[in-house]
């Protein structure tokens, strides 16, 4: 289980800094390729990954009546993804028809769900960009998800982006995009990615008043680490 | 003709909303794939289709003199594509030339044209941003469309997007992107997807309100037709 | 060296005539594909081109710790590059990693570098977008450089965005992306540029006006001739 | 379970022919997209499909080590295949690591399996080619399956070639790929493709003699009938 | 019309010789893109282009009924592309499904058509390889045309990989794929190319010797000439 | 330098194999993607690499003439390439335009270079093929070099098929394709995949045999370690 320390301190750090942290670990591939998010506003996204699964679909399978099953994959899905998770789906990186609308983005909002993520396509996207839950696709299709998806397995391991994603890993998203960190590594990963962004954030004062990188980033002159000390003392941090 | 009624009622539906009517009827590759609005605020595109076609350029055929020729047929168009139609430029899906530019985009908005689509490139697309006139296309392109454009047909039968496009067929676009409505039906798809969209907009104040998709969309209790019959009546839909 | 007065005159035009301009003298290939800018409310870029060339990066020359290394070809650029000139990175159009983050380009923004140019993705895309320096890559990318590209050469020709790019070119961006002009021209096309964007906004008023393109765009009619005559003097261009 | 009549009919058609079938059925999207016979010499690929299921690697769970472990699905897989069957593995359409080896596929081809199919390519492809079991992928890739793949489901429902796989499809493979055909209307398909091929090698035959297609193909002509007629009774089909 | 002595030169030379001929001329661009032979032995591909243009197909509009319409384009253009010419079909690049199949191009090649060509794909790609007709696209497709391509205009200016082809045009095909000729120029770059092709066949000669390329090829040294023109004499060329 | 005995070891391996021994090491990606032998019959291909690095070519600074230049960097590094080198070009993944042609690829093999790799084309595909040296390219491409490609720098670090390639790595090809090997490991990848071969060829005989892969691939049970042993005293290996 994610703990609430955890993804308040990933709330507060960007998915570059957690790509490093990763990079250190020999991870080099936990970023999820050629998403972005709908409502850049809506703050980092942080939740234990709740998967979907699509296939192509085939059309004899999938009319529209498939819907009224109240045990289609989709549909359960979206009732049963806990609060706080993320709601991430397989589309195998096709947006040429929508994984999901607006209707149903707004009852995982309603439900409490921490975010959602697709490596297709949203149709609705107006209406989900002003939604207050972030949410992450390739762009914007308006085909129903029948047209090319069929829903099949709830919650099992599935790729997104390119990615493996794991039930229970935690996912991330900020502006430039959604990471997944394995949920064995969750709690460490949080606590370096804090300390980093407090030199990050340190780095950053410094450039902006026109200091050289060399030296400072990384820090190998003694007096970066003495400066970073007297900052950390100062703001707080 | 596209009956004011029907453009009316096609100006008040989503592009997704008539991919699932169109879906309904065995028409699953309507939606022109990969293009994005330009000036989303500038509302719903609805016009009949009039096309233009590209070939590959030839560097001989396509000096800049030529744009010289009043006959030349992009220029031709752009002067006789009628009010009130969308013009549909068939660009090979190759935006890495221009299709056209900002002074062509506000003559077709000065004669009144519904809008303008291409599955290539628009250059000067800072400016068609701020024009009243709906455009759509994949992403910007500096280069004269002679670079790698040669126009070739005016009004024939095009591909968009990985969709037919036949003059006189029903062009939507929305935030999502362009729907392309068969000319023979558009009157039933705007009757049709009317009563969808109300039914849409009840299933989301509902679900806005906490209540779960399960027998509400699709309408598989009968409460929620009761429900929504008492909505239309409230809301006068 | 780029004069004062080919920067300025450069400043006040767009890529999209700067490539009619190159297509006028039979170059073709010079708008950088596929890049767009982070913050397109910076203004025209223009400046000289200084380069940095990347390779696949091998993991084993690739560790966290290289960047210990003053000497670090990434690095060292970000200090050496000159003021006024464009940062330009071959990436190899690979956006699956960064090419740099909003720390590199802080510094180049405050040494005074006029602009910033990957074919590959930025990380740190929301600070990036907030500077103010024009930066232009393909999509925003988190993981850090390190991943997949390794910092190799400084200043030499190189690829970017299938374009080719020597040192001391001069590079333009503005919203619908990026071009380069060779060095030996820059001056001539400034100046060219400059009397065909008068024309062009002669032009653009014309047919906000309701005038038809016709005759008027090109001017092959003599009245445009007069008209524009009329009208530079009027308005003092 | 495959009849093995239908398997020996299905032997005797193509896939171009299969597909026509399925078209006629509203079935249009059961091709596997862009694989490619290693030994096309290897007869007419029939079976059921068993599949494998590939996410994304992740490097910590993917050491060289898990081999080690009888359980591996990949392995297991090989391992269980039923004899006559179509080994079918979902490696996300990525080529750039192998889905599996020449030991692996010798295994299946001493095992009775019928074929083995994946949208990824295959490592030892020259060994591959001269093995005696029908073959298919996009392109040949020597790295091993670890590199990319993580292998996660046995016979569970797939994509391969952005075509739905069922377990308990039948597979056919010729010259120009493969195609799947659902489970409940192979033994219809085998049966109406064999009468179809019959009238498709008269076709030929006639065409080779020099007659139009105009009334021949589709038998438009009452004469195309007759003759048929004759011909099925003189070549006994 | 394509003389007969400029067909047998263009039969005796290659696509590349042609290649460097077009571009002395400014033409850069008509190396048809991403087609390769089917039967590479057939020979050289020479014939005028005949053209079929294919737009998207759309579900209502091609039924497999079609085709018993004996005015459908496909058909009529298979059974009127005249001796000799290349039948050349604008797929919009795709070879999801096919273009033709065996059947076709039997018949054209009994008609005594000079080749095919498509940028999308052939069906029966395993029968059409034994034909005696030079045959080129993407890559085999089992699908009927109808399911992606509906052809709609016979002989027309079109786009084939990326190349204009305009009817009457001269279509050349080798082991490296196929090259357009403008009409116009056919002769001229026939009496070239044979020239060039007899250089080249000297320089063959004398680098198999052993002989270094400087000075050599290009013929920059005055003995290379020499060496030349005495081979010729001896070589009768 | 490379070792004769590293050399004649390596050609007795399959780059599967070594890509196995690379992947033990951390070293995931030095797989050259998507290239493929012209004459995959010519044996597998060792030699250290010589790298020449392309860049877009500029219209005005490649006319034909520029191979008049005996100092120009493709010609020249055809004539300075080391006896025993594999000549490696980066062409950007980019086959629209030749790399180069039979007249070169017969110069290196006449002066006895061990192979020649692009991530492009070649031209004149059909003579190459038929010339004992094996070569590497994507797919035919028949326009000249100077069309797309300018060849800027000789032996320099590059990239070729998103692979690092440092001039003296050891590059390997088989009928699966190339893979770079990091000079300073080469002798140990040499020897260590001798052994592997050793192995697989062992597990092939028993695959071959009928045995099951459990325990026998990897060799966990202790009796595959005896058979195995037996088997090398018997076979000499």
């Amino acid at each position: 289980m994610l703990k609430p320390e955890t993804r308040d301190r990933l709330k507060s750090v960007s998915t570059a800094t957690i790509c490093t942290a990763l990079f250190k670990r020999g991870l080099r591939n936990q970023f999820v390729q050629d998403v972005q998010p709908l409502n850049p506003d809506a703050g980092t996204m942080v939740g234990e990954a709740y998967t979907l699964r699509y296939i192509p679909a085939r059309e004899d399978l999938n009319p529209i009546s498939v819907f009224r099953d109240r045990g289609h994959p989709q549909r359960k899905a979206v009732e049963e993804c806990p609060e706080g998770a993320v709601f991430v789906i397989d589309s195998r990186k096709n947006p040429r028809a929508a994984s999901a609308g607006s209707i149903l983005v707004s009852r995982l909002m309603k439900r409490g769900v921490a975010g959602i993520v697709t490596d297709g396509g949203f149709r609705d996207s107006g209406e989900i960009a002003k939604l207050d839950i972030p949410s992450y696709h390739n762009r914007p299709s308006a085909p129903t998800n029948l047209t090319l998806h069929q829903a099949i397995d709830i919650n099992v391991p599935i790729g997104c982006g390119d990615v493996a994603v794991f039930p229970g890993d935690v996912v991330v998203g900020d502006c430039d995009g959604v990471v997944i960190i394995p949920a064995a590594i969750a709690d460490e990963i949080a606590e370096e990615t804090v300390e980093m962004t407090a030199f990050e954030d340190f780095v950053t004062e410094e450039v902006l008043k026109g200091r050289s990188i060399l030296g400072l980033y990384p820090a190998t002159d003694d007096r970066t680490q003495e400066d970073f000390a007297a900052w950390r003392a100062s703001a707080n941090r």
